[in-house]
């Protein structure tokens, strides 16, 4: 895949319409016309034969017309001269374009295959083209507006957001405007058929100047560039907030696909972008209070817990209760501080955390703000939330002085000011200043960043969140438990995973024979098809240990089942390796479009289902991979030892979902699907026993391992 | 506790202001001055004696002076005075009171000293009396502000707020005008010496021209006034809408108290408010848009499935995304509704579900507006949600169509609107039109809507949400496991609850005595302190089931334990009663100082921490309540059967859970904690075992019953 160079498109020193018009309100016009009201500095080169001038710029009769050295080239035209106008510029050594134009993939086949030749032109070329289909970006910074959008000119704050939606790109920019604060570079991506999603984001993220990416995602569509890019977010430190959507399809695919792809893919990408540190949002609002966070406040150097100031009981009860809820950590105040707020704040004020100032306090603001530094200064503490609501006309004073503090820190201090009117806004827009609007708000955009920060500053990552826990796929389910005994153990054997080992014999010395080989202990069961309650009918022995206990069991057994049911037909004894207690879990392979093949682990047995206590990274894994996802599930508690059991074998489940992850990804060529439900986990040193393992092929059910098998549990 | 008459407070006649001030910043100024600008119809007599006219109004110097028949006397005289001014009020035939006086008990002991008093004066008296330390009411529509906060004038709507913070009233009322609405009834509920925050919400569950009612709660005074107040709700169908604060008190206080009452609390208030189809919200955006909707949505008298008509795919995207998360369901169109939008709509509408009417519609709207009306008449929809965006010039021509559509449905239908412009959210207001801001705002807000007509039209309760399945308290784990084998067994034989039952013997003849005594199968066990690990010594032997059997098994377990350790003292063996496989489950009991004792249930074992999969319910509980609870659960799959294990006995298990709340009940004086872990649910038909019980008595721990008997599982 390509890396575009995108300096041209967002910082072009010349711009050509093509398909300019002298109609504001058509998509040839509304950018000629925006780019001049805000003072564009370069050239811009409207190309319409219909015309000699637009708003004042001469224009050009054809693309041949145009001079050897522009930037990049605004495409508006009709869909079908789209291909042959960008070939026309390729001619004029045009440095990118992006096409305005609708009528490619989304209305179907023929548009299809018309974006196909268009992708086609674009790889051949190396141009970097946006589009089409789509409304369009600008840098507000450099007056670039090559968009057909409404623009908040207003307010431009260093974030740059991205847009799978032209829509949802218009109404973010209105509802971060809500908030004080304003996108300096605006993507609306379109069809992606040159540039994607991802280029983008890799673009932005060298841009010195950027300090958070916002973005609105349906797919990748390409997962190198999406390596790309979310390396050089790791490496540059620019956070990237995104609203991962489309994880709904699942239901809707359901019934078509039985790969549990689709609805892997939403779990599969949150375990991804987790692992990259990527914020991922879970609302319009979320996604903006985030990127406003990131753009006004301070990114501590280290860690710190968080203290609540407020003047409002109710306000400091709902931030307590939302840090509690997202586990964002509240600061033990250090007994100075409290000594020194008691002097500052009246006797009614309470000194925990939150730290309720009171609204008496109004009425001493010197000690209110000394108050404020006082918990900042105080080394438990990281963060400070000042709440403060209505009250507009104290904004004046207010304003200046919460500056003040901000600069005078290096710690992070946020202030949520709930209910101001338009005024007080437009007081916080001018300033530098962090504002959040209400408490709920404030606190879910500080967990984002404080997530973010820890994990930028200990490498750790991101607890995995109870949506990451997903369903197990629909598709691993319908398809368990139908096929036939096969060769599966012999394939996760070769893996070096452990499986039971067992065989049926019809005489006592085949019996003996059988568990020397297998080893002692061993498990003795009836073999028959009309004797389902093996142990209702006393022919089960668990533990036996001997030659002779085995044929002590064998004849028992036999006896037994006779008297039981005198017409049961017996097909023999199984005996097989006794398999020692422990936990059930699944470990299973999933093939995904996007990520390959994928390893899904979690609790299993008949919990798996209930619980979705579930994690999926792609394949393969290595150790460090494995060990994150078996700490990253809630079961994870019970391996390590709960309530007098345990631990369990947590050494030989890693090496094992290793192993399985080699497989998988080894074989993945005509592997579909593995589900291997249940894994036994034994205690520490014990090791790890695959019962039952469900393998799919390409094509079809290849094989599948039987608990023939079945401990008595 | 009394039934206040609120109907002088919220509808007087005539208003007293005890404390009047010509200045309007004084809280003694406020309403007065508010009074005359809104046009308070009644009569208003200021009292204070260093006037002799207020504002135009004629001034009283004292109480005495006041006539006879005065609805509401607004208080707002120094801490001190409150008491003594009241007394004088009740002289003068008061018929209601709001004191907005602070230095009560938000101030320390002297103030809860002189609360108590008030207390007592309210309770003896029978006057109904808000506050103190409040900032009063307002009752717009009939012009009456006995407050001294901010008001919204220019939106009335039949919505009753009441909140235990000044500052989350005042708050939300700028939030909930943001989206076009504005409460009629707006409390401040103060300090609740008197009226307490229940009994606001039964006068408005009474009042017949109120849509819906809205709170903020830190915690009821009074369980009879909850109880009280729902029970009114539920009669009247007014929904309640309430923000329940106070959840995360758990982590600071656990050092303090180890009975869970805090923590249980929150779980205990969800469910209980559940039950009685309370709208339990989580902040304070979902708190106004729920009441925005209720407000002005239509509540349709028959469920549906709902419908996404959009403009904007990503729109739709999100919209589908959480009506999946928060279980909406979104219908399936009849292929007759397909039909007629294929030739309403583009060729390129997308006609699943979002509906995807394209940017493209809005040039022949007509086409519009009828598409939104076949939907509506689609019989498989009862919701159809229109998104749209920016835009705001076409609000005049769309919002009169919008409300046509709307007032000639009986469904329900609601409009999201993105981006809009102020005078676009004027033109709402001024309209009686539904109109929600962003599209996860919306599903959001709709999904509340949905699930209280759900239980409203089929009696059925609320699905517990994962809060409701809580930390099982520290309290109970903390205490776990610590305290000596004793008599509990007895307690919970006495109230029919199994437990197993088993004898130490020494001798042959004893085990023989004890197997048959206690009735086949058995499991025998060597009992020595120095033998840990009885199964690796073959000191034990499952499923023995005849006296020859018992025997046969004491010899070999006394010789196996002999030569297994030698030197270690050999207490006996342990005969007891072979407990059947089964899912292990917790039954506990928690003391609440509001709800008495609540009845814990949830998966147990060693999965009890890890999952939560917990519920809480007042006890004693009916049958209907505790298979309620048993459905509750996650774990109510594996208890009715999955991957082949079960169906297990669900009815015991109630039965259990019965008698369990009815011991917890009669021994509520001295029982303060009860914790039942493992409970053994067997398969359907065989029981249910209590293993092992801790019983902790109000002082000190009185019982625990050792599982002496562990299963060998």
């Amino acid at each position: 895949m390509i890396e575009f160079d995108l300096k041209p498109m967002f910082s072009p020193q010349s711009i050509a319409i093509i398909g300019a018009s002298s109609d504001e309100s058509k998509i040839g016009g509304r950018p000629l016309y925006m780019l001049k009201q805000i003072g564009f500095k370069g050239e811009i080169f409207p190309v319409n034969p219909k015309y000699l001038e637009i708003a004042g710029y001469r224009c050009l009769p054809d693309i041949q017309s145009l001079p050897k050295h522009v930037d990049l080239a605004i495409i508006a035209v009709k869909s079908n001269a789209v291909l042959s106008s960008l070939e026309l510029l390729a001619t004029r050594s045009i440095k990118s374009a992006v096409i305005f134009s609708s009528g490619f993939a989304e209305v179907g086949a023929e548009g299809i295959e018309m974006q196909n030749k268009l992708t086609g032109f674009i790889k051949k070329s190396g141009i970097p083209v946006a589009g089409p289909n789509c409304n369009g970006f600008t840098n507000l910074k450099e007056n670039v507006i090559a968009s057909f959008s409404p623009v908040n000119l207003d307010q431009v704050d260093p974030i740059a957001f991205i847009s799978q939606s032209g829509a949802v790109a218009t109404v973010t920019t209105k509802l971060i405007r809500d908030i004080g604060c304003g996108y300096q570079y605006l993507v609306g991506t379109g069809n992606e058929a040159g540039v994607d999603f991802f280029d983008y984001v890799n673009y932005f993220a060298q841009q010195q100047e950027v300090k958070v990416i916002g973005g609105y995602l349906e797919g990748a569509r390409n997962k190198e560039s999406m390596d790309r890019a979310l390396a050089s977010c790791l490496e540059n430190e620019k956070p990237l907030v995104l609203l991962k959507v489309g994880n709904s399809e699942k239901g809707a695919d359901a019934a078509t696909s039985h790969t549990g792809s689709l609805a892997g893919n939403s779990a599969i990408y949150r375990s991804y972008l987790n692992k990259k540190n990527v914020i991922q949002v879970n609302s319009e609002e979320e996604l903006v209070d985030t990127l406003a966070l990131f753009n006004n406040a301070k990114l501590p150097s280290s860690l710190g817990d968080v203290a609540l100031v407020t003047g409002s009981g109710g306000a400091g009860i709902i931030m307590a209760d939302k840090c509690e809820e997202y586990g964002v950590p509240l600061a033990k105040l250090h007994p100075e501080t409290t000594a020194k707020l008691k002097d500052l704040l009246p006797s009614f004020a309470a000194l925990g955390n939150p730290i309720d100032v009171t609204a008496q306090v109004l009425q001493t603001l010197d000690n209110l703000f000394e108050s404020i530094e006082v918990i900042l200064n105080d080394a438990n503490v990281g963060t400070v939330v000042y709440y403060m609501q209505l009250w507009d006309h104290l904004a004046p004073t207010f304003i200046p002085r919460l500056e003040q503090i901000a600069s005078n820190t290096d710690k992070t201090f946020i202030v949520c000011w709930s209910g101001v009117a338009d005024e007080t806004k437009q007081k916080f827009r001018e300033s530098d200043f962090c504002w959040m609007p209400t408490p709920s708000r404030t606190i879910r955009a500080l967990k984002n960043m404080n997530e973010y920060n820890r994990n930028r500053l200990t490498g750790s990552y991101k607890k995995f969140s109870s949506e990451e826990r997903m369903t197990v796929p629909q598709a691993l389910e319908a398809v368990f438990g139908n096929a036939n005994e096969h060769t599966g153990k012999t394939y996760l054997a070769k893996y070096g995973i452990s499986v039971p080992t067992g065989k049926v014999v019809t005489s006592i010395q085949d019996a003996v024979n059988a568990a020397e080989e297998i080893g002692y202990p061993v498990v003795m069961k009836i073999a028959s098809e009309q004797i389902a309650h093996k142990s209702d009918a006393g022919g089960v022995k668990i533990n036996v240990k001997s030659d002779l206990e085995v044929k002590a069991a064998y004849d028992e057994i036999w006896t037994n089942a006779k008297n039981y049911n005198p017409n049961a037909q017996l097909e023999g004894i199984l005996v097989e390796k006794m398999i020692e207690d422990g936990i059930e879990v699944i470990i299973g392979s999933v093939q995904d479009p996007l990520f390959g093949p994928c390893i899904l682990f979690g609790i299993g047995g008949i919990f798996v289902e209930v619980f979705n206590d579930v994690v999926l990274r792609p394949a393969p894994l290595t150790r460090e991979d494995a060990y994150e996802m078996v700490q990253s599930i809630k079961g994870y508690t019970i391996l390590k030892g709960a309530r007098g059991k345990g631990p369990y074998d947590i050494g030989t489940l890693v090496e094992t979902l290793v192993r399985i992850s080699e497989f998988s990804f080894d074989q993945s060529e005509w592997l579909k699907e593995l589900d291997i439900n249940p894994v036994i986990v034994h205690e520490k040193g014990k090791g790890v026993t695959a019962v039952d393992a469900l393998i799919v092929g390409n094509e079809k059910k290849v094989s599948h391992t039987n608990s023939a098998i079945e401990a008595v549990r």
